[in-house]
């Protein structure tokens, strides 16, 4: 168990520790490094983590679907490295797919709604219909309070000052805690800590009380994915426009693919995550450039933004 | 435009009535009882709606892609009604997949958490990193309040008293007004009719200052989905064990869908929503009464819970 | 190695013993029963083959996956199997989509023509723009020749005479075998069995050459996919309506399904595979019946074949 | 009617010509361009075309789905062009896929076994389980006949002699028709132009005689899907390493597409079909280019096949 662990219950632990000390004899493809973590808590935010609760296949098995394609006559002349470039250069998606990993998370709900946007996955998740929810909320670091971002209606800018930051961190923890008051109240679940607040004698529904918590309570989910569809879900969510938050859990996720499929990950990082596209007319400024032309927005073919943009690309 | 609309606003209003002065001339299948009503807000809830934004097909064009599957030789002796009931009781699904229907809901954020587990559909929702989201929130009918049921966890069970329902009420209305006013406040809105409150200097970005709303607040998208996975969609959320917010939006969109696809909506409505299933052993169980024998649960080889739901089915 | 092993080619035994030799220890959940025949070809026609070549889950993690939605407060009154037979009387897909298989599978074009119209499933093919396909084509047992059925179009009728079937047989085989000699010359492959032709000088790319090659010939993939998809594909393809070489395969499928995940396996045979679906007015008719009332077509409110399927379905 | 009409008969023309004689009135997004060929077979190779049999929503479609994320405070100061175009290079795929079209394709089966690999589209294609296939396969032009690629075993070479290239074509269409013949006998069809055939007393059920027909006989389909999944299509098989027979319909089906919502298309082919990508490791080789450095292999970082391919891309 890691030292900072994000499970509150004793209960929850004792339970990993168990699962972790089975062990089984497979003729299954198997990483030592994932192994090593299965099924601990890797802490996202202040209350949340991601789980790796089961995995299938791993860099071989890209490399043996691809070979599907091979048969009688194949020389075997790229090693496994070079295929898996070439797959992931040429956007030859489907050996990807043949790699599978089930995770359990725990998120903000406002980050399960655009995690949930990925259409491509199974999912589970905890039912507030059906259970109450823990006294859980997500209240960010100070240094993350940003305001609003200066040439863009999304995104946040520059953080606030120190007061500013304390004021809104303490207007977010009230409100988060009247409302789970305001959810225990209509439950008519006996008041402990919020004795102060007056219990409705007749309990409401859980399907019904549940609608007054707002979206930075935490929810849980099982989520499995396979490989293809996980690079793109986090060449979206790793990208630095992406919401911070959201943002936090695809890096730990990077973190953890690196462990399992260390050849697919560092092809992904190579051609997705470092990787830029270029425009056809953004290509012909460029082969201008390189053969010495000065070229400049005027009779570059290129709207304003895209030039910008394609400046920032070149680094000039 | 409905008397009772759900739009706020006049705007809107008048971008719909612009919307349906407009016409065309197509050689497209056209279905008149569906640009009746195109681009109209049709109530749910308290301030939801659906609007029917677009379609493609009608009932003829089930049987149209059905028939590729016939070409020469075929004598056509069944009629239209007819295919169409032989494909929904056989479960031939890609023929109804060749309709689409885009529609523009508006509903609370809880109902779309669990829309949104419809994988099968194309999405585009109202971004509250980038907007600012309305004042608008879910408030029950009385009627609607339900204590937990007794047999089991999920749903809700028998209505609360009038006092009670009436005190839930204030308290969710209370919460969701108190719960908007620190959503304007980080923001740093001016007052307006919160002026009680007190606005930080500072304004953090939108995509942090939404955390705070419950999930009873009204978000809004396009939704676009075939008919087979629409009616796959309305078989889970038409059905009485769904909750009762997300069916008021199902029970609309079937009349919807009766207007657009008549006949198959008559083949759903018979096979689906008002059929049943039965397990092999209880068919068994089902003949032998047949037979004149009386059969009960010991010797039935079903469990007391399939018993008890196969009576029920058999209205015994 | 089972003793009639469908591999042709002593080195694909060779690497499959290999690949059996080697294991490893992992955390994972692992099935014994499968762990027995993995990588093994399981023989389907008269050269194809299913092989499991990796599993993730098992009956406890369609529990596990279901149970996120329990939490806090479970009381676990229900036990692993009758849970199991409550998600799949009521159709909670979603934990059943918890457990993935992945399989290679050789089989004839015009059945893998059938099976890839499941598309919630990763695929990756041999590929005969880039290698020559094998001398391998499909040739029915005697047996299964039947003649067109009498009442519909599709499926086939009572088996041909001896003398028809062995006819029909010869005739396959000898245009099989012109066609793949046709598809040697093509290539300008040396003569070898077929010298009696007539090489052509320059050989044709392998992309155009394939195309002589009938839909008999065998093709491979690797596919993977989900339970709950699995279980789609078991109940249309295992079915008696579909064409019974596909169905050859459904059948081995579900003997490999029932190693793998027992409980859910034997509530998918009962509610799927043996189970029926009445519709609302079918339903009605079963009401009065079981009621003691004598009921007949004209009055049943059913068409003549929605009242024939209705008896058969009853036994009656 | 085009003229050189690939329908074979007149039957069907007449069919069609009845279909674009009717109209309706429609509130719907229409566009004239595309209104004009509905129905229509645009020829594709010697047998096949597609037909636009219906179409959903226009450029406008896609931005009014991108601005739902606008909602209250938009001020439009991008025109559609500039968004489309925004929404195309930061891969904002969902507002396309609010635009749906549905096709009539006839296709040579080994095409269709390519084509069927996009999973995100419905379809429904004639059955040969159930009908009886028409005797007309594809003999490719003698221009089109290539040998194996120097370089790749995928994809074709220099194109063959002229005595090469009809010996070739004489072979495939000898295979072909002898195939049909066989496939006739099989059936016990009347022998007619076949009438050097024996024909079997007791003809095979469909589903078995059609298993001797080669790949490269027609078969057809309906087949709908959205932008964004059809630019997905284009951008695989309108390619110039797809095969040629693929991408001849690709490249029809981008006429229609530059028809159907001309915007969209044209940042389609600036981003996607003339665009590239770069990896990491290249962009920083083109940064030490760009600022006046000689860059060589060694010291590149880059492997040869990708140094190779990325001046190529540069037009070194």
């Amino acid at each position: 168990m890691v030292d900072d662990s994000p499970l509150t219950s004793v209960a929850a632990e004792a339970e990993i520790a168990e699962a972790r000390a089975q062990s089984a004899t497979t003729r299954r493809a198997s990483v030592a490094a994932l192994e090593e973590i299965l099924f601990q808590p890797l802490a996202v935010l202040d209350h949340g983590f991601v789980r790796v609760v089961d995995y299938m296949g791993d860099d071989g098995a890209i490399v043996q679907a691809a070979r599907v394609s091979y048969g009688r006559g194949t020389r075997r002349v790229s090693d496994d490295r070079n295929l898996i470039r070439y797959l992931m250069r040429h956007r030859h998606s489907t050996p990807f797919e043949m790699c599978e990993i089930k995770l359990h998370v725990k998120l903000p709900i406002f980050v399960a709604r655009q995690w949930i946007r990925h259409r491509t996955a199974n999912v589970n998740e905890y039912s507030a219909r059906y259970s109450i929810l823990d006294r859980e909320f997500y209240l960010p670091e100070a240094a993350d309070l940003g305001g609003p971002p200066e040439t863009n209606r999304q995104g946040r800018g520059a953080p606030l000052s120190a007061a500013g930051a304390e004021a809104a961190l303490q207007t977010i923890a009230g409100q988060s805690t009247a409302a789970y008051a305001t959810y225990a109240k209509l439950l008519g679940l006996p008041a402990g800590a919020d004795d102060t607040e007056e219990a409705t004698t007749e309990g409401l529904a859980r399907e019904l009380a549940r609608m007054v918590l707002p979206t930075n309570f935490y929810t849980q989910w099982y989520w499995k994915i396979d490989l293809h569809n996980l690079f793109h879900f986090l060449s979206l969510r790793a990208d630095p426009h992406a919401q911070a938050e959201i943002r936090a859990y695809a890096l730990k996720l990077c973190e953890v693919v690196e462990k399992w499929v260390p050849l697919a990950y560092e092809a992904f990082r190579d051609y997705r995550l470092d990787g830029v596209g270029l425009s056809g007319p953004a290509l012909k400024v460029l082969r201008r450039m390189l053969a010495g032309e000065e070229v400049a927005l005027a009779g570059s073919g290129l709207s304003k933004r895209e030039w910008t943009e394609l400046m920032a690309t070149l680094g000039r």
